[in-house]
């Protein structure tokens, strides 16, 4: 029987636990894809209570919350005190058995705080007194977790039109950590709405000191803002996507669009597919031209439930999982790029785990042997960032890609708490590997190849991949 | 190595068998969705051999026995006696290995009859006169295996015109064992064929005793139904449904459409789709005032045989699994009752495991705090309803979900040896749940809690959510 | 710890030991659909070295090869030597573990070359010399090489047109493995560019002395051909499309569309799709009189890269896994054959692994219980042919089917140096069901029924079902 998240936590063999503490354990956390907020960082942010820094803004926690049958006040409400919103919580953990969520929750207790009793109404309080008075102290502000889990890098996601002078701030203060931007340019190509649209063109306009009266004037002025980025030390950029968009267009047909839009018409679904295909390859263009790597998140379907929609807005965990069908025009907007020999690195994320093996073997469709893992098969991501995910995307690229070239985990995270998912990937990482070794799949005589190969996955990967 | 089939089978560890032996087998069996005939019950039916009881109507069997190079004549033919055919498929079963039909069979052998020797052609006999004099034998009536199993409740799949006479028999006979009546009311939006819907209408008019001109007398018709089925203890409703129905209407187009087929004039698809919708958004609402639970099968195609349905009709194992897409359009028709609050607890079964995590988090788009586990993903379901397919819908729920909530196991089955399925069920969760605390994925400290826990899941969930 | 590729690779339980070694591996190679060069059999072509009959031609070791940063020159390129070209594999070896490349490469090594070293830099120049010089015994002849493996029958792909040439050498030698031939009629059908269509039918009216002006023309034709591979022993077709094709066409549509491209003019979609239902239903029929096996790969996308394929033209690594909808046009083309009776026996193989649920039921809907598991779920094919791929198709096959009834393995290959890839089938086999055993899921008693499973599914089954 083994001890729940103690020191072998996950580690199921003798090789999978030195594989992790000999190789895995001591390398630094890069996490090139996060949500955190940039000015908490900037400013040191300290948290008042352990449901400041836990439960605001946790759509995982509320939506296992809300299944339990704990009422909306207790999620987003202003009439709860945090310490009830928490009584809540902790009422809802033991439910939360083998959801990835009892396991966070127990693993960051652990390593943030050395909590290893379990959560539940009946430790809720000393726990909450005991993380309280802790996230009081100077250690555990914003930059002090960072600090406390070896974080090296971290990469935010940030609008064009963002001023990054949370992010300058950082960079001057070099306290051992250092946040660059992502650049994020969903808002830039999202027509649907004319009124929206022309309202962010002009903030754009304003950003960039370019005066924008036609397609050509957007892509200048998004030019000079992702040059910006650039010298605020971006190296990546991130779209979240439906679907790809890989429909031809001519440049006229492109020009027309930008005006008829611009002008305050809606667009049909035929011109709203072509200005995005066609936004999409000029932001592909341009991270080609700095070496940047771009990520496309893809398949979630957002904001299903109109009624908490309307009071919440989005992000607030009622969206999930979608059916979309994407193999052709996927590897047309790859090759809309590639045929001019201006595809970037890459890293796509799938949503729905029926796609890992349509997307291990698509990135093979444009490996160049130019750079190792050119293209990436993402980590599990958002629903699939548990075991049972990281497994499916970490088997579905080694038997059709390299897992030895994999740039490894991220958090996509708003919450300085959500470091520990390093840990929880690596120690997966290790013991699917481990199980191979003890099986035979692997020969235990290249040991010290495969901690490499460890520690590569866990860190030197993505390093030499993102040139940080 | 573990012996076959013995009382430990399914449960590979010390604590998967602590927790089926002590908290699983002991719980009674709510069986929420079956095809059992009423008839059968109020009868209380005896069953002239094993043959009878076993193989007519299971085109589980026979779709095996097919596949084996059994001749027809032996499946569904008049030619062939009881013993033929059960002849034929003793033969068949020892090439069903790994196939949930080799588990099946000698569960149901054994739990319902004591026979513990494997089924093949050199047993066949032996067995075959062992069981057929016990079925003989009072204790062995439709309602002796009820009580044999310790079910509780079970409940049966009805059209909204059967009088419900069985029911009411059964009610009155008070044997024991509950026998609630579902609401499926699949033909009353069958309007494909124009006169197979009049016929249909017809017969409504006449059981409800409203003359129906107009949609909304056919709604009027409907409610009076519906309140009759609830008179009767119904608590679910069920409907079989390719793809989820979502298209926006006018109530002035459904009642033209109406209109039309009723008429006798056949509609276009999309009338197709906006009457459906109609109907699916009314019956939800119907059951929304009632408190009752909905039921959506979805994703199978059926009578792919078009050669075998001229011969035998539907439901003779001519059916099999699609790939529907489905994500928005379900999203869509949630919505729909979402936004107008009056989504009931709802069940959604799919048949292609590929859209186990799409199911899996949709629920959790309308999850409202009001109840526990409000909108479930419903055990596997026909094709699905085996330890490999029960286990991906468990592990799909449980890091995605809840699993604590989960109101578990129904046989949809027409037999009366179908309820070793819940004991499959049961010790296969069991089984689920004790490896992850062996190795540490769940803490061995909370063995009391996760006894509770497979004992919700097990009965008393199920007891809880549907008001039994 | 079990150790890398002994005697017992892949084997965990000592059931699976005794089901390999005493049953499975006995048995001879029926490899019933492969790529091999027939005139490389015809010349008992002898190979240079270890590149010239490893790398040439090998799309999956260019693939990691590129994923690994190696420049294309040592994958495709003139103006590299085998030396190079083998010292890139080299490196690149140990950067495939977990792949199936790292499990074929080191199997391979073995029981072709009696090599058990493993490959990586420092190891590669003694390994390609060693390898190289058995090669250059006549023992390492194509031929010496498919004795070497127990090779009893192959089936290549040939196309209509071809004069089987090699084949007939072939089979006058009687060396002692009999090569047939595949009917693979994709041309034939191939009637988006109107050019390539007119010359091929030239062909064909040349090579079968039917001169072709209407679509009947083109059937007797292929006829003749169809007659003319019976006689050199063929006894399965092969069709590589993307999806089925089921369209309703009549006889004079068909007519009128063969006169349109024929006369050059291309050809609507709706056309292409009436034609090639109309010539698949064709060649089905042909199969069915002759009692042929007809084998469908479908769910390939091709040819992604287009810079690469106007380098390196089709076949060379730019392939990968789509995802279409099938299920309904799979089912109404399976259907158009049934119901005339003129369904013959059929393998499915699907690429993309979510569809293998859907395949599994689908072809239940078609046994007709006059030849045992007529409609087959084809093996893990292409990227899917590897452990994990061919343990989930055998799953799959095995609750929604009868595994016992399967046909088994083929390698789908190029390369003399493939047939430990039946080995590797087997081996995964026999673990499976090892553990099964052991798990108490199949009864140990049962074991000389299991073994002779194993031995039917390896070989016997093949060899019935293709009359071979």
């Amino acid at each position: 029987m083994k001890a729940f998240n103690d020191d072998d936590f996950l580690l199921q063999t003798e090789t999978a636990r030195r594989l992790y503490h000999e190789h895995a354990a001591k390398m630094p956390i890069i996490d090139y894809h996060c949500h955190l907020i940039p000015e908490y960082v900037a400013n040191d942010h300290r948290f008042d209570n352990l449901s400041k820094i836990w439960l605001e803004g946790d759509h995982y926690k509320w939506r296992a919350m809300r299944t339990n049958g704990v009422d909306e006040r207790f999620c987003t409400g202003k009439d709860t005190t945090d310490w009830e919103k928490f009584e809540k919580w902790a009422e809802t953990v033991p439910y939360t058995m083998r959801n990835p969520l009892y396991h966070w929750t127990h693993l960051e207790l652990k390593t943030a705080f050395g909590v290893t009793k379990l959560l539940n109404p009946s430790t809720a309080r000393e726990i909450y007194d005991h993380c309280t008075a802790m996230l009081r102290t100077p250690e555990y502000s914003a930059r002090g977790l960072m600090k406390h889990y070896n974080v090296e890098v971290v990469c935010t996601t940030d609008d064009p039109v963002d001023s990054l002078e949370h992010h300058l701030k950082v960079a001057r203060d070099n306290f051992g950590v250092r946040m660059l931007p992502t650049w994020r340019p969903d808002k830039a190509m999202a027509v649907e709405v004319p009124a929206d649209f022309r309202a962010y063109m002009e903030k754009l306009s304003e950003v960039s000191g370019v005066s924008i009266s036609c397609f050509a004037d957007v892509i200048a002025a998004l030019k000079v803002r992702h040059d910006f980025f650039a010298s605020v030390g971006c190296r990546l950029s991130d779209h979240g996507i439906e679907e790809f968009y890989a429909e031809d267009y001519t440049q006229a047909e492109v020009d027309a669009i930008f005006n008829k839009v611009y002008g305050g018409t809606p667009l049909t679904r035929e011109e709203i597919l072509k200005f995005k295909t066609a936004m999409m390859v000029e932001f592909a263009v341009m991270d080609w031209e700095k070496g940047w790597t771009q990520q496309f998140h893809y398949g979630a379907i957002r904001n299903n439930n109109g009624r908490m929609f309307a009071q919440l807005g989005p992000d607030t965990g009622f969206d999930s999982i979608g059916d979309f069908t994407v193999a052709k025009s996927m590897s047309k907007f790859l090759n809309m790029l590639d045929r001019q020999d201006k595809l970037t690195k890459t890293i796509i994320y799938n949503l729905n785990p029926r796609d890992n093996e349509l997307i291990a073997t698509m990135i093979g469709n444009f490996q160049d042997g130019r750079i190792a893992g050119k293209l990436q098969f993402g980590s599990g991501w958002w629903f699939l960032d548990q075991k049972d995910g990281m497994e499916k995307q970490m088997n579905a690229l080694s038997v059709l890609g390299l897992l030895s070239r994999f740039v490894g985990m991220l958090t996509d995270s708003r919450s300085f708490l959500s470091y520990p998912r390093h840990e929880y990937f690596r120690r997966t990482l290790c013991n699917l590997i481990g199980n191979d070794v003890e099986n035979g799949l692997l020969p235990a005589s290249e040991l010290d190849f495969i901690g490499r190969m460890v520690e590569n996955i866990s860190y030197n990967n993505a390093k030499n991949y993102f040139n940080f």
